[in-house]
C-alpha cells in the first residue's frame, strides 16, 4: 500500500457515513476515493451534507456495477442497511479479497448465523463469511482485529454497555443474573430514515423507552457477555431516546459477588483500562455526562456506591456516532493496518 | 367560605409558583389574593413571568411583617424553600389558624422529625405542625387529606414512582427487595435559581445521572413503600437530567413475587387505578411517554415483560410540575375544600 | 342548534387536527362527532395522539364515502392538505349546505382565483366558493366572520405578521415601500409528514432561513396589506426555523411615515387593540417572547425605537399552533355561532 | 522560540476559555503552560471541564500575583470580563512586553478611547495601549495581524456581520442607508455567568430578540463599516437568541446601488473570499445553516434576490465560539507568529 490507503465508504449518505468522511477528511494517511448512496446517486456529498460544501470529495455513487477490483480499495467502510450488507460484502470480497472491511450495520456481529436468523427473521445471507467476521471491540479483542480482513464494527449500545460490564464480569466480580441496563441514547442512534416518530416536533421536549423487553441489540449484549462469562448471562435491557442528537448514557446495576463492593469494582475497572487511549474511568463516586465525549471517540465509565448494601451502580458514556460507530470503526482500520490505533482520532470533545 | 375561596401563593416566582397561578387563573372558584416572593418583593407578576402579562393579579410582596390573620387566606399553597417552610408556616397557622395549608416544599413530608434531621442536615422547626401534617398523594390518602389543615404536597420523583409501584407492594405481588428505580426529569425540577450547572449550554445536548446513591428524595420513598409494606422497604434510585423543561419518567425493574407475571401486575394497576381521572394505565405491552402529559395533571403508567423470566418493566410518566408538584397541590386543595376533584385541573396535555 | 354543537375535524392526524381536539375536549358548547384521517383511517385517535387516550373520541376514518348530510354537522373544522381542500369542502356543502366551515388550509385565502393559481401551480377547483369564503383574521374581519357560512383561517406566520402591520398601514403611519419581516417559527408549523429535512437529529441545535426570496405565505400578506393601504403593498418577508416546537415571532423593521415615532406607533397599536381580549400591546421598548404565548390564543406586540433615525422595531409573538391556527379557527366558530368570543379559549400559556 | 510556543490562557473557566484549550491540545506547536481563572483557581481544569480528564494540563491559578516576565509566555490568549482586561493587559505588556497579546474581549476593539467611555459607560483604562491594537479580522486586516503585538479579537455577533458586508461596502455596491442586520445567536454567546435569564427552563422551547434598538455591539460595527466607507454608516441591528448552544446566523437586508443585482452582489463576495480557507460562499440563491459550521473554523455566506426589485438577502453564518471567537484568535496567533494561517484549525463540522 502507498502512504495513503485508498478508502470507500458505503452509504455516504447516513450519519454513520458523514462521521466516517468528517474524521477521514482529518486522517493523516486516508485517502477518500469512493463514496456510495442509493437514492442520491449522481449527487455531490456537498447536497446530502453540506457542512463538506468547501472539501474537495468523489461524486456519491450507487453500488449496482461497481466494479470492486477497479475500484481497488484498501479499505471498505460500509454503513449500509443490515441484510443488503451481507449481499454486498460478498460480492465485494469475492471480487476484491484484498481489501479490507469495516462493517457498521449488525450483519456480521453475531457468530452464530441461527441466532442471526432468529433475531432478524431471515436467513444469514454470507454464511461462508461470516466465519472470517472479528467482533470488532479493539480494547477487547485488539489480537484478533489485527490479522482480520472482515471486522464487525459494535452496535452503539452494545459498546456503551460491554466497556464497563466486560472488564468485571471477566474478573467474576458481579452477580450475572441481576445485571439491568437502563441505557439512554441520543436521537442520531436512530438513523437519518424519514419517519414521523423522529420529527423533531415528535422527539422534542419529552422522554420515552421504547422496544421495552424486545430490543434487537440484546443478541449482541448475550453473545459477548456469554463468551467472557462462559455461561450464558441474560441481562435486562432498556433503551430510551434522550432529545439530544448525540450520546449514549448507560446506568447498570450490579449486585457484587462474593462481597465486592463498589470500590473494589472501580478498582477493577481503573486498572483494566489504565492504558486504554479511549476508555477513562472517572475518579470513585462520579460518574459521566455524555457532552463531555461528544464528538470524540472517548468512553467515559464511573462507579458509585448504591444505599442497597451490596450493590454498585456504574454509568458509562460515548458519543454514539464515534466511539460507538465510525471513530471505533476508525480504530479497527488503524489495527488493521498496523497504524498507531489513535490515528485521526485524537479529537478532543466539543462542549458545550 | 364565599363562592370563591380567598388564596395566597407563597413563593410565587419559582416554576411551582407560576404554575400554581396559572391554573388558579381558570379554577372557577379560585380567587388569587395574596403573591409573595422574597426578592421580586414589589415588582409586578409580570415582571417575573412576562406570561401573566394580560391579566390582573396582586403585587408581588414579601413574607416579613405580613398579618396572617388579616390576610385572611381561606388557602395558602406555600411553594418556599424548605426549612424556611417550617418557619414560615408555623407563624402563619399560628395567627390564622383557619387557613388551610398544601405545602409544596419537603419540610412536612417526614413523618419522623429524626429522619427530616437525619437527611436534611437539621433540626425540624415545627414538629408540632409536623403531628398533623398529612401527606398528600390523593389517590392514595384521600381520606386524611379531605379532614387535614396540613397537607405536604408530595414530591415530584417520588410521586412518579409511588403511583405505579403502591399498589403493587399493597397487592404484595412484588419482591421489595429487589427494586430498581431509574428516574429521568426534565430541567424544571431543578428550580429556577441561577447556578452555572442548569444554565442551557451546560445542559442542552447532553445526559447525565446526579445525586448516584444518595438522592434526598429517598426518604420520602423509604417512608411511603415502608409504610405500605408493613416492613422497611430500601429501593435503589437514580436520578437522571433530561434536557427538556417538563416531565419525569421513571423506568422501574420488579420482580414479581410467588410466580406474579408481568400481565398480572398489570391487571392490579388496571384494577386500582380504574376509577381515577388522573392515573391512566395504558394497554399492557405500552409504556408512556413524558410529552403525552405534559402540562396535564395526568399520570401515565405503563407493564411491559422483561425477557429476564419473572420480571417485569414498568413506566410512568408525569409532569413533574402538575401531578408532580402544583396540579397535585390543587387536587390536594379541591379535597381540603369539599370540592370536586377535578375541578381547573381538566386541562389536556399540550403536545407536541 | 342544541346546546351543543355537533363538530367534526377533518385531518385530525396532524397538529392543526389534534390541536382543535385538545381545545374542543374542553369547549364547553362542543361535541366532537367526526374524526377523519386518511392514512390513520380505522385507528383510534389514542394510537396517533397518545395523550388522548383517557378520553373517549369517535375513531379516525376515511373521508371518501362519507354523507355529509347525513353526519349532520354544525361545524366542520378543515385541516386538510391545499388543493384536497377545495375538491372536499365543494362536495361537503353541496350535500350538507347549513354546516359552517372553518378552513385551516391555505385554499380559500385568495380572494383572486387568478393569484391562487399562480403561486399553487394549478387551478382553483372551487371558485364559486372562494366567492363567499371570508379572510378570518377575526380582528379584522369580525363582521363578515359573523355572517359567513364559509371562513378561511389565515396562515400561522400571516397572523404573525398582521396583527401588528395592519392597524398600522391602517393608519397610514408607516413608509409602504419599506416594510421589512423578518420571521421564525418553531417546527410544528412545518407540519407532520415525515421529511429528512424535519426530524430531530436535522433541526435541533441549528439555524437557518428557507425559501429565502419565494415563500407562499407572500401571496395572503400581499393581499391583505394591499386591502389596507388601498394600493399594492409588497414586503420582504424571509422565514426561518428555530429548533423549538411551538411559536413564530415576526422582527419587523419600519420607517414611519412623516415623522411618526416609534412611540407613535406604539400609540395606535395599544389604542386598536385596547379591547381586544386576544392582542396584548407590551408597554413601549418591551419586546415579546414565544415562550410566554405558548399553547395559549394570545398574541403579544412589543414596538422600540430603532437607533437609525425615523425608524422603529415592531416584534410580534404568537404560538403557531393556537392563534396562528387551531385557536384562531375556534376564535372564528365562536363568532360564526354567536357565542362569546373568548369560550374555551382561555387557557393561560404554558412556560416553562 | 522553541518549536513550540508557550501560551496563557487568561480566563479559562469560561466558553472561550475552555474552546482555546480544545483547540490549543490539538494545535502542532502550542504548549499550554498557564491557564487562570479567579472563582476556581486551585481547581484542575477537569473539575470545571470535566471533558478535559484524559489530558494533562495546568492547574487553575488567580491571575493577582502573577509574575509575567517569569511566566515567559510566547502568547497570552486574554479571555476575561470587559474593562478588567485594560488593567491586567497594561500589567501583563509592562512585565513582559515581549509577550503577544491576542484579547477576547470587547476593551480594545474600539480605536476611539472616546466611543469606548460613551458605550461602556467608563474611561479607558489603558488608552496608551489602545494605540496599538489592532482588530483582528484576518480576512480584512490580515497585513496589520501579521506585525501586531496586540490584538483585539472581533466580537462574534460583528464578525458575522462584516464578513459578508465588509466586501459589499468597500466595493461601493449597496445602499449605506438601508443595511438592516437581523441576527440569531445561540446560547453560548451569553457566557457561563449563572444568570437566571440563562437557564435551560427559560431558554428552551422560545425565541426572542434582546436589546432592541441599543447593543453594544454596534459600536464596533460602526467603526469597521464606516472605516470601509470613507462615511459614517449606521445599519439596524438586532440580536436574537436561539435555543441552541453555537452559531450565530445573520439575515442582512441590503439595497443594490445603482442597479446592481443580487447576482453581482454575489459575485463581489464571491471573488473576495475565492482564496479564503475559512470563508466559503454558496451557490447563488443557497443560504447557510449554522450547525453546518458547528465546531469548525469556517464561515458560510449565501445571497438571494428578494422578490422586491433591487434588494437582496445575504445570509451568513459562522460558531459564535470558533470564527467568532477562540478559533479566530487562534488564527490571528498563527499570523502574529508567522506559522500557516490555518494551523490547528482544520477541524471539519460537527453535524449532526
Amino acid at each position: 500500500m502507498a502512504t495513503k490507503a485508498k478508502i470507500g465508504v458505503l452509504g455516504a449518505s447516513g450519519y454513520t457515513g458523514s462521521e466516517l468522511v468528517r474524521m477521514l477528511l482529518r486522517h493523516p494517511r486516508a485517502e477518500i476515493v469512493l463514496l456510495t448512496a442509493e437514492r442520491s446517486a449522481g449527487k455531490a456529498m456537498r447536497d446530502v451534507f453540506p457542512q463538506f460544501s468547501p472539501f474537495a470529495l468523489p461524486q456519491l455513487v450507487a453500488i449496482e456495477g461497481l466494479d470492486w477490483a477497479k475500484a481497488g480499495l484498501d479499505v471498505a467502510f460500509c454503513a449500509l442497511p443490515h441484510a443488503t450488507t451481507q449481499k454486498v460484502l460478498k460480492e465485494l470480497l469475492a471480487q476484491a479479497p484484498v481489501t479490507k472491511v469495516v462493517d457498521l450495520s449488525a450483519d456480521f456481529r453475531l457468530h452464530d448465523t441461527g441466532a442471526y436468523a432468529k433475531w432478524y427473521g431471515h436467513e444469514h445471507h454470507a454464511p461462508e463469511l461470516q466465519k472470517e467476521a472479528v467482533y470488532g471491540l479493539c480494547e477487547i479483542h485488539r489480537r484478533e482485529i489485527r490479522r482480520a480482513r472482515l471486522v464487525a464494527n459494535p452496535g452503539c449500545y452494545t459498546s456503551c454497555a460491554q466497556l464497563p460490564l466486560l472488564p468485571l464480569i471477566k474478573a467474576k466480580a458481579i452477580d450475572l443474573d441481576e445485571i439491568v441496563v437502563d441505557a439512554k441514547s441520543g436521537m442520531t442512534g436512530a438513523g437519518r430514515a424519514a419517519k414521523e416518530a423522529m420529527l423533531f416536533s415528535e422527539v422534542s421536549e419529552g422522554f420515552h423507552a421504547y422496544g421495552v423487553g424486545h430490543h434487537r441489540h440484546m443478541a449482541e449484549l448475550d453473545q459477548e457477555f456469554s463468551l467472557a462469562a462462559g455461561r450464558e448471562v441474560i441481562v435486562t435491557f432498556t433503551p430510551h431516546l434522550v432529545p439530544m442528537n448525540r450520546g449514549i448514557l448507560s446506568t447498570i446495576y450490579v449486585r457484587g459477588k462474593r462481597g465486592r463492593t463498589a470500590e473494589e469494582l472501580h478498582a477493577i475497572l481503573l486498572k483494566f483500562y489504565a492504558k486504554e487511549p479511549f476508555v477513562h474511568v472517572l475518579p470513585f463516586g462520579e460518574t459521566p455526562q455524555t457532552r463531555h465525549v461528544r464528538g470524540s471517540n472517548m468512553t467515559f465509565i464511573g462507579v458509585a456506591k448504591d444505599r442497597v448494601a451490596g450493590r454498585a451502580i456504574v454509568v458509562s458514556a460515548l458519543d454514539n456516532l464515534v466511539k460507538g460507530a465510525s471513530g471505533q470503526a476508525i480504530q479497527n482500520m488503524n489495527l488493521m493496518l498496523g497504524w498507531p490505533e489513535t490515528m485521526g482520532l485524537e479529537q478532543v470533545a466539543l462542549f458545550p
